[in-house]
């Protein structure tokens, strides 16, 4: 008789939170050809600079080749610290400024550090599905705290404040709502943290992507040494790269680094000099702004489809001013997971936004909500991809 | 009165285990102009292929742009997993090779999915400082197995084995020691893993590093179910990439994948390419065997230069067959600790050994080992480094 061979690994037990992510498995659905998405939070490949990129991918390798090809320091590449600092609307010293493989790896380490089992993290309900799953491995006790279009509620936020290790938030255009925190929610919220103690982990990838106006100031401008703030280039730069950044306070960065240290030991030190390179041109000053009126015009071209389109199927929307995303909620009695199959079949793809709750359970609208993607599509896709959504809805909208 | 903000910040139980790397503390000492130094482990920057970089890096963006530079696959990029399967010596499916920002990553990968806070982890006895500091923050019990010239010593292996979660080996010219599994212990090894459902973790950075013959195959060769396979570009094309990759079973795929999204969404797509374009050439066929010849040349001055310079002082060292690392040992009644300043002063650094051990307290040799890297000095610098490393020595060496 054969008898299986019995596998010798154990799993450590944070494995079971690890799970594939229900993104993923929807991006994968939406890879169909022909398929109009909405789904992705892909920047749009018309951004990407690729010819300057070219260009100081070939300075980089002539001038300092071997330093950009050798182990470097685990802090960042020290120029590109600097240029980080200075942009930022808060004194931020170099110092304070960590290189990562991409926000996402902030998240990581900032779970690493200050996560143990069991520890409370208050989210926004709905956040980002990333730092949900970054957080994970590290077997925190998520806490949702409900949000409105102004930024989490800050009575909820005081009722569930305390012992949480910390608050994270996306203040500009969030993923996946679009909603930015405005200007009295913010002073609210920040003069509440201080006087809870309650830190916040402040995500910031979209804010150079406003339309109209800046956003307020960030949180961590506020009260620098009450927060960490995560960066990007993926958005104005490239996310190929995999380049992002932390700043955090003097008595946290010690760790942060020696976390990243053991992670990756450093971020790519030839992708860190290319974007030093761009960013010290006055390349960013012209290309932001075009990055801007290209999403600008994508969002008004979604938003006069959706007005089109939707016309009496109790569809709701909202009007991000900046950003990726847009947030929409159907009638009551629908479902967007149920909504999905069809409308890929009608050939359009977004993502449910129960995806994003950390608990959507206890949420009852969060199964009627969607995020909707526009900046990968092109205009003429937007039209036709909306129109198909409304096709999609009428066909299983309740009578 | 004045009184000091209390921090809002706590930290996780794990941080006390992340700390500041000896080696980096070291390494800072060693920066100081003038100095040579066999301490860092920096392959040679004259072996970095800058022109054929920058040739790929040309036609990856003229001919790939907006793919190398959009979010990507957290597997990696196909063609370069394909090219990893197929070089490796054993049948392997490219679905099993993820792609890791460096092998550096696929440690943290591995102690996130196998490690609980009190797992018992083996290693060899000394071992890769960064696989240490990559594992703390899952707070295991590291476990020391002594070894000998040939690898771990099975009756000591037999006797701690008992519940492990794994065994972390570098089977070929080990960091620190140089020293190269032989291939009785090799076959011994796996048997008895096998027997004890001991599951492997094999890291092998320095493998095509041989000097006079390939080194024996792997132990994934001879059970890949039991093994989990780390690898890296940084030895043959240039660890400014931060390329590596790691080779598992399937049944323990989805879950390093799955950290892999969470830890930094994936690896730069433009970098993979870039070396997805060397690989594809038949450049490495000849640069390898260069970086062969070099390094061979520059352990073999070093080895002439040990025995001129350290004749009648009791030193006594190793002659490692591949690699970047010779390790040595002092006379009884030196410290290799108390040793490096005066060392430094003389003009030369190296690395105390007792900074591998993982218990270096328990190891009563440990504190008169060194490990001496061949690989950056040139040989002119080898010459007169370990001629200044004698002197240091002869001052402090007992009567």
């Amino acid at each position: 008789m054969l008898s299986e061979a019995r596998s010798p690994w154990t799993l450590a037990r944070r494995a079971a939170r690890m799970n594939p992510s229900v993104l993923r498995e929807l991006l994968k659905l939406t890879e169909r050809p022909g398929i109009i998405s909405f789904a992705g939070g892909l920047p749009s490949p018309a951004t990407f600079p690729v010819s300057e990129f070219a260009a100081a991918s070939a300075q980089v390798l002539r001038d300092d080749g071997p330093a950009a090809l050798q182990y470097a320091a685990s802090e960042g590449f020290g120029p590109l610290r600097e240029q980080v600092a200075a942009a930022l609307p808060w004194p931020v010293d170099p110092a304070q400024v960590l290189i990562t493989t991409g926000s996402q790896q902030g998240l990581d380490l900032v779970a690493k550090v200050l996560v143990d089992a069991g520890s409370r993290v208050l989210v926004e309900t709905p956040t980002y599905l990333g730092a949900l799953q970054a957080f994970a491995p590290m077997e925190p006790e998520v806490v949702g705290v409900r949000s409105d279009e102004e930024g989490v509620l800050l009575d909820d936020l005081e009722a569930k404040a305390a012992g949480a290790r910390f608050l994270y938030l996306l203040p500009n255009f969030q993923n996946p709502t679009g909603r930015t925190m405005s200007e009295s929610r913010r002073a609210a919220l920040s003069a509440l943290a201080k006087r809870l103690q309650l830190p916040i982990v402040e995500d910031n990838p979209y804010g150079e992507l406003w339309f109209d106006r800046p956003p307020p100031a960030p949180l961590s401008a506020r009260d620098p040494q009450g927060c960490i703030y995560l960066g990007s280039f993926s958005k104005v730069l490239a996310p190929g790269l995999r380049l992002g950044f932390l700043v955090a306070p003097p008595s946290l960065y010690p760790k942060l680094l020696q976390a990243k240290q053991a992670a990756d030991l450093h971020s790519p030190g030839f992708n860190q000099r290319i974007a030093a390179r761009v960013v010290e041109s006055d390349f960013l000053q012209h290309h932001v702004p075009r990055i801007r009126d290209l999403y600008r015009a994508q969002r008004d071209a979604m938003l006069a489809a959706l007005a089109r389109e939707m016309a009496g199927l109790g569809v709701a929307w909202n009007t991000p001013s900046g950003g990726m995303f847009l947030w929409a909620r159907l009638p009551r009695g629908m479902s967007a997971s149920a909504l999905l199959p069809a409308a890929v079949d009608a050939g359009v793809a977004f993502v449910p936004g129960a995806a994003f709750y950390a608990d959507a359970a206890s949420e009852p609208d969060a199964e009627r909500t969607l995020r909707l993607s526009f900046v990968t599509a092109t205009v003429p896709q937007i039209d036709a991809g909306v129109a198909a959504l409304g096709r999609a809805i009428r066909a299983q909208a309740p009578p």
